[in-house]
């Protein structure tokens, strides 16, 4: 039975069958966040050319391929000026109180001239700031939903706030604050602008670590007299945040700050792994279904 | 030359030469905490049978041996009624006045009928108690000196106090304390009582993480109705702290004060090692030397 | 077409629909041992709350679901009085023969006063020898049967005593053989008692390995006089015998019956497994399928 | 006996002895490239502030420490416009031919637009084509002499021509030059500029690859018209080369011309490794000494 | 609906259902190289015992089964004198203009009396000769078509002829060639001969270094004073090519051509599988799918 | 002070000092197995080439180099005729009686007729046998004396015995026994016959596992008819024996022989090493030193 539907489009892979004829594969999202394959055969008779992040309306059928549905599609017509945002996975963040928040504790934290300076910077580019706002902290694992970067990033300022000033006479707490600032802005760039759902391919080919860095780099020559260790210092604390090579930082962590930007950012997304987890799985208490990313079962006890 | 001086002895072993005689190696640590290597030759003519942890007056030779500096011992005479804990590294920790801190945290936060049972019987538990108040964290690495493991700890329940409550919609505060306050506590009986610079037998054969349990296991068989499934969270919480099986944890954290207790624990580990690395190489900022254990070099800026 | 049939429910999760609704999975288990999925919406109008280990009368249909089979439940009622150790996968151990025989060596071998008291210890503990009669070795992989844990703690047994005899001036038998006994007898509590298809709460917070030593811990509170220093020798052999730290041994074989115990340990069960393949794959000699755990193939020249 | 000579200081460390005394220690590289440990008491009695980098005159006498030589220096003056590079280990690397061939190669190669224009842009950085003329490699292990990073520099761009016109149908050879170009000149930056023997802050805090690809952002900022992708694919090649994020790469090689830049590389420098080891342990042919970077004892047949 | 085809039978299982009923797996490759999984039920009333290779002309059913296409086979006949290697994957390798190619730069560049020889004996070899022309490098991954073989071990002596003479005065450019030659050889016993689509027991058991080594021992035995030490070296190269212990090399490289070689053979390898995944997932240009073997997606600029 | 000794010289390196005079440095090994090195300055002027396994009589004088003792040697003559034996450490095994509790066990155990050949081959090779039994099986580590490697050899195949034939209906005896023999032979020719205290050429290019497969190889093409399976899978047993990739095996264990001769070796030379610590370190109950290899401390408890 076929069954109409509006999705927006990520991942699609132009290809030729055997006999030498256009389709199109792709994953379809629809607007409650849930993604599944799409094939459209003949994709040669589209009235237009899709693109990742188009939204579509499309028909098509349900069947079983490799042991997992898949929306085979007879008919797909591209719809203008849909809003993108709708077909990312939601939980009802109000950006627009987060920001003002973290606004509001780097006003107050951060009283060197130029880190001060840099906070002004970041503020002022809105297309950044537009973009941080909306973005998922990543596609799936944790905080994988719509203003999901920005509610990480002001946990993890907050949480600096909290464990810089508890260490306060061994640790810079500014610095440390803008390390969890700038430590995940390169997703910014590493996703898709506006959907989010896809790594674009400066991100596949350099890294959020590394995009993060060229940000910063950006910000700083637009401020005069920024000390160059200062750049250095804080750069440290995105490269090294992800606290060991294996896992991409190509730098460990060196300075008090960069050994508690790493366990505070691991906490905090294992922490919400964890609750993502028991969502996902349905389960309200006890033991989830076993996590093949973390490589056990989890236990909620309450 | 030949100096006197009193030492207290630790890892003695006895042995003897190619020609049978039996001699003596022992580490010798000083008033100052500083460690050396002994050699006593023809040992059979003391008149007490050496045991790790005896102070003594001894008379020696500094000589090289391998590299390395070895006092030849001529004479030794053991000296009763000396206190052992002179001879550990001291910084000066009012070991008293922390476990009152710790007390009142505990008394504050622990409103749970069983817990704050457990709470009273291991401040009721004196031998412990006194152990727990002189010991170092480690024989090296971090808090490695008198008052250590309670100064680390007593950190640990404050970290906890502090992130439990930020994520007090998530996790229950008061399992997170207790595991604070027992992560470690298996310590007391992984090193030497009175002297902390020794690893016991049972130490060297189960580990501190289960003396931990051991210990846990005694205090709840002494209280009645502690709940089963109470006492197996609080257990995991000690034994799944150090985060992966190759750090020596038998189970990966699976609950969310586990998650938080490993972050912290290591937190908190790795910045008094920071410090204590700087203060080892005579580094006031800029780097430290090399640091084989962390296999880096360390960065303080200020 | 709906069938009916009997069942045993493990590895329950009880769920909520988009819409609400209460459902329920689960890990049906015929008298045959084999393991299928079962689902059954609309829960809340079973007349029993199911929990794991219930024997059920069901009836459903068998659908597709992710490329594998599931059985769509539409009708489901208790039994009661029905013996959940039916519905273990068996291989026709006699388990009065094992025990006995395991008794008969104990007797034999076991000379040392207070290990002799630990035997007894344990042949009196009724309600745990029940458990350890009927018990697998574990849910799949090695001697994953009715009896299967006797069986393999039987032939460690039966190869300790070839082994440290052969080995006679070298180890202690006694502690080898009493090691052998204990190894795994913390998966009587790792697992559920009589089903042994599901893992405890106690068991994945803390493991066999740790719930083994509590229960020695508890036999040998009851013995008078029991050496606080064969405790922790007996209890390193436990903790130790998976060899390696990622292994989950929190601390690595340091003597020598703790070295035997483990290549033991594993030799059997690694044979165990090696005949499960082939009885698994049906093929009866010549090369296996590839195996995901020991990622290999295995080769059967007879 | 004192003995004077003449060094250049590295790797100085300024501290004090337990009475609060200041001194002085450095690594001390005489003109043939040996290098030695130095100590100096009563450093505040010196009349200049000792830099990395400074060239001295130094009085002092040989002693044993830790089982290694040591100078022990009792006065020492500054060596005004002494030439750094005189006390770096030497090769008799004619720079200038090398930097002439190496142009000549990528005038003829690069024949792309933008390409061109960096490698124009490049030549015309006087500061950093006088340091990548005189740079090491590295501190040790390969290329650690005057000129080894020009002479490694060239040594890939051959190989990359060689290998890139073998493979000309699948590779884009003048993309594959460019990465051979830039993929070690950040070391530029990693290290000191003038003496090369020592890690500058940025160096340890970021490492030659994310400096690499800031010196390129550099030059790209200044080129109009440049192509993004363009600049995101060189920067891959820079940051890939490693091969493993085990070894600092923060992303494994994804594009052809990656893979092929990691080998040539890898196999570049693991020859002059091989050739560098021979001649420090002294050996004309058969068997090295055991190597501890490569874990082997090496075989040279003729 | 059943369909007739002809396919070459590998990866043959035979075994039984539950009710003692003999039965048929195998995979069922059909002349466009596509493989499918094929069972027969009572397959005891074929009048032929299929083995390995066998030609079949085959009537069955497409079904699903494990989220898998499967040939439910109804009726199979064996075709005598069909040819195997028409059933395997082919890119229009021209064998003879490859060996042609091969024995000519062989010719060329071995001048060394006992090396000519064995050239001299490998081309005299028939058999072996026969298999090395129509063999494919790997059963999947990297050159996996008739004549995959040859062409790999084409491309490595030919990029050993360019290597070796780049750096001509460190290696011994003969055997690095003669090291290229046999590096692979082995395959041709390790893959069934004729069919290439399955390992044949020695292949499992020992593999293809080892038997390329037993290859070179039984042609150098055929050879009147060959230097026993020319032997060891070419050998180590044949063994050490994988370059780690964990990829299967019992030697880690210990001269510069084992360096050289190792780096080659990966080098042409992963080129090779780089444009086999992209033609495998059927794009064009830009990013292929996720590949788990190479643990990333990669991309193909133009 | 010079002293005179008789020495056996092994890893000679030859070497010239920076202006141009040959040098000497040798390990030199005297009659009670210490082993200590050595260094002689012009040693153009011996009136012999030193080669590794000579005897010398030496006079030298001990110093201090890189905080070991080095003899500093001043003249060294060759000794013709001594026994080389003599120099390595001992034991006090019985060759004559080892080698014939092996045979007898081999002629009751092997009724198989092709391998009841090889073994007869193997005894009738009286080179081989002549080292075989001389050889330690380790240059250190375990059964590192004179006839250690028989002794060993001899351990694994009396357990093969005891446990082949308890589970004789699962393994074949004479396979184990046979792979048993065989598994470390090829340290005949990885070591230097006659010294056993250094690695020959073929040894470290290739390692004894495949050195033992071209022993076993030689034999069976003197035997006619030995099936070619067989040879596979007794080779499969040699090369598989180190249990892991890792570990240098090129193939894992693949059938119920491998498993268990790859534990039975493991356990018995662990068990050697064990004891071997204690002696090293003049311990005789209680906790050996730290063992580096073994990366732990060992407890021997009576």
């Amino acid at each position: 039975m076929e069954i109409p539907g509006r999705y927006m489009l990520t991942d699609i892979i132009k290809s030729k069958t055997k006999d030498g004829k256009p389709y199109l594969r792709a994953i379809m999202c629809d607007r409650d966040g849930n993604r599944r394959n799409g094939i459209m055969f003949e994709s040669n008779k589209l009235d237009f050319d899709p693109q990742n992040g188009d939204i579509v309306d499309a028909v098509g059928m349900i069947q079983q391929f490799g042991g997992q549905d898949q929306l085979k599609i007879s008919t797909m017509t591209v719809v203008k000026d849909a809003d993108p945002s709708e077909f990312l996975p939601k939980r009802g963040i109000n950006s627009e109180e987060l920001i003002q928040e973290l606004e509001l504790i780097l006003l107050e934290k951060i009283t060197d001239e130029h880190l001060a300076a840099l906070v002004d910077r970041f503020f002022k580019d809105a297309e950044t700031l537009d973009s941080f706002k909306k973005m998922p902290a990543a596609k799936s694992v944790h905080h994988a939903y719509v203003g999901g970067l920005l509610e990480h990033t002001l946990s993890i300022v907050r949480l600096s706030v909290l464990v810089g000033d508890y260490y306060k006479d061994l640790v810079n707490t500014q610095h440390l604050i803008m390390g969890a600032l700038f430590h995940d802005l390169g997703k910014v760039k590493e996703m898709q602008a506006g959907t989010g759902l896809e790594y674009t391919d400066s991100g596949k080919l350099l890294g959020h670590l590394l995009l993060g860095v060229e940000m910063l780099n950006k910000y700083v020559s637009e401020i005069e007299g920024f000390p160059e260790d200062l750049k250095y210092l804080i750069s440290h604390l995105i490269v090294s945040h992800h606290g060991l090579l294996e896992y991409g930082s190509p730098k460990k962590p060196k300075t008090p700050e960069a050994f508690i930007l790493h366990h505070l950012d691991d906490m905090d997304a294992k922490l919400n792994t964890f609750f993502s987890i028991f969502e996902r799985d349905g389960v309200e208490k006890g033991w989830s279904g076993y996590d093949r990313l973390l490589e056990r079962q989890l236990f909620k006890h309450s």
